[in-house]
């Protein structure tokens, strides 16, 4: 058993880096005594403020300082955090990360390392920033069945949704995102849901012990997303959100991204600008919802915070940390075997037995239909319609054959509904 | 260092006790190694669905019995739980409780007693059931320095508010939970803030290191409230919630319990019926929402069974739990030094100059005014206004003026402002 000193060095002093030493080093006095003894950085002469003595620029004089018990990599990317963290817990090193990329990537095979040598490995940072959300879903919730769990869990691009409910247009709010420094300047990542399908990758580790590859993650984005959208939800009381929703039923599990349609009474709803959410939904518990900041310096050195004072209570007992416990109910069930709703806007020749067509062809592909809207008369009338729940490939079908039809000129949209 | 199997006791065999041992049993199997051994009951003879072998009526059965490492306490009531729990730590034995009432009472005092004979005392189900807030607030945010809690922690009151949003009067939405089993025939604790209280009182303890007396937190129910303060809530674009709210500023540590006005918008207005919801305030955390069940037997069993499993993973390595760690930023503050922001509506004869004087009775107590609005003419006429900021004792000195006046007929009703 060790006494409770523990050396701590960090890899990175970026953003996120500097936060995070700031707050060590007030840590130290305050809860617990923790020694700041190295920081990998890759210019040493930059003025940090703090000490330059703790600079280094070589990754071997931490990996082989016996002294230090536990290392936080806030370098960003995947290469080189990801092997410098295997060789630390190779070590006997604990590890912190922030890094979305490099769990989802290969965060199973680090969790097993950890085990193997005892020591911890957690990044609570790594989803959802600021809120606590993975420790309870392995901890408090170890010991439910969970049959969902549903997240805003990207922040630029509901920023962006959330101005988009307010009036503007995709480019003016992904403008704006950017000048807040909320999208970077190739927003790809953030828009196209990549950074949220990585999120939704840990998630399905933790939460049902699957690592599905990046392919088997359905992925689209909000870049296709328009204001006469969001005008058609407001006038059916919803509101347009990206999420990552993983099903664990009995039929199989699914994870997936996607903007949906979403009630403007259901908790998801209410998660506006960057903020973050995860729903999480099971027999007992119901739904539960943690919500608060999904990025941001201060909110992630918090979350970085938490899991260094976790470390540090299991290492007293030189204990690894809680790893995750699930296991799959059934397989895996393909994208196109998921049931979904949507909500599609067509282009439509007002002409008669047009709609008759088009019902005839969800009928033959065994969807339903639960609403239809007509707007407007002649060759550029709107027909608005939202189906029942149906399985994907029936709903692509269906939209493939309408498309096909002389009396369509434009799939407008057609968006998945919240469920 | 224990292997990893343990021996648990249940105090109790009630509608929690029940469920609770019918998780514990498929938990043996699925999760980890647990010998349920005995369940403390008053009647022997009754069948409960299990072996009845299990059963005993003498508490000594159980603090006796060197096998057993956990016992569950949920018998509801301050006595005897409160002594059979420090008997059980007191002779090395883990404790999870449900009981509120002991936890408010001597939280404290039976963390103490926990840590120096190095056992686990968890009670994550005394405060909003099934949401895992607790462990969160003790380890994840174990660094932050929080500056305020508040909760909708009672299901009872928030499902008759949410029935009188709805347009429900009071006494009928009252009826409505009583039938649906939410409140009990005498609904006092619920409606009157008792059990937010105590919860509060919790709260308190675990996020500001504080055991306020019960007399020490303000508390006011929700049994005055009306349907016309909803009619004026809603055309104020908010809600009407009781919450329970503990500040920390650099003036002081205050807890209380009353009804306040919510804008619509605020994340706590959309926790709805029997939901409850924790909202954690800190600098580098912003805001984050806790929400989910918070009541009924099913997530009530959940949060015990994930204590059940944080107990067990820390007697792996005989440690025990983590306790309460904050320090006090400075006093406390009375509730009369408090800041609201006070809705009021009065009865008042409609003639000139009432409202300057009414007015003015609020500035000599240094109250400004934020809106006034006046309905109705002659003797019946209804004055609504709402208060900026001020010291609760001002508000109070001037309603207590204002209600002398002879132009006033009656103070209809005055509730604050959730700020």
């Amino acid at each position: 058993m060790k006494n409770n000193s523990f050396t701590v060095a960090v890899l990175g002093a970026g953003n996120i880096g500097s936060s995070v030493i700031e707050r060590l080093l007030k840590l130290d006095n305050e809860i617990i005594n923790l020694n700041l003894s190295k920081v990998l950085v890759s210019d040493k002469s930059k003025n940090r403020g703090f000490d330059k003595g703790l600079l280094t620029t070589d990754f071997n004089e931490i990996l082989n300082d016996e002294k230090i018990d536990l290392v936080i990599e806030v370098l960003g990317g995947v290469e080189p955090g990801k092997d410098y963290i295997k060789a630390l817990l190779e070590n006997g090193k604990s590890v912190i990360t922030a890094n979305k990329d490099i769990i989802a990537d290969c965060g199973s095979e680090l969790i097993q390392i950890a085990q193997e040598n005892n020591v911890c490995l957690y990044f609570e940072a790594a989803v959802a920033a600021g809120i606590p959300v993975l420790k309870p879903l392995i901890e408090s919730l170890r010991g439910e069945e969970l049959k969902r769990v549903a997240g805003i869990i990207n922040g630029t691009s509901n920023y962006i949704l959330t101005a988009m409910e307010e009036g503007s247009t995709y480019e003016d709010a992904l403008q704006q995102a950017q000048e807040l420094g909320y999208a970077e300047p190739d927003p790809t990542n953030d828009v196209e849901g990549i950074d949220a399908k990585f999120k939704a990758m840990i998630l399905s580790l933790l939460c049902f012990g699957v690592s599905p590859s990046v392919d088997d993650v359905f992925t689209d984005g909000i870049s296709n997303i328009t204001k006469e959208d969001f005008d058609w939800a407001k006038r059916l009381n919803k509101t347009i959100k990206l999420v990552s929703q993983i099903d664990n039923g009995d039929d199989g599990f699914n994870a997936r991204v996607y903007p949906v349609l979403v009630d403007s009474k259901h908790p998801l709803a209410s998660i506006r600008g960057a903020l973050n959410a995860v729903l999480v939904e099971g027999e007992n518990i119901n739904q539960l919802v943690f919500s608060g900041p999904g990025a941001g310096a201060a909110p992630t050195a918090s979350a970085i915070i938490g899991d260094v004072l976790s470390a540090c209570h299991q290492m007293v007992s030189s204990q690894t940390n809680w790893y995750p416990l699930r296991t799959l109910k059934s397989g895996n069930k393909e994208f196109k075997d998921v049931q979904s709703s949507w909500f599609i806007r067509l282009s439509v020749k007002d002409e008669p037995g047009v709609l008759a067509t088009i019902a005839g062809i969800f009928g033959e592909n065994n969807v339903s239909i639960e609403s239809v809207i007509q707007e407007g008369r002649g060759d550029n009338a709107e027909l608005v319609l939202v189906t029942h729940e149906a399985e994907e490939n029936n709903l692509t079908s269906s939209i493939e054959s309408i498309s096909d039809l002389s009396s369509v000129s434009l799939v407008t949209s057609n968006i998945r509904v919240f469920i």
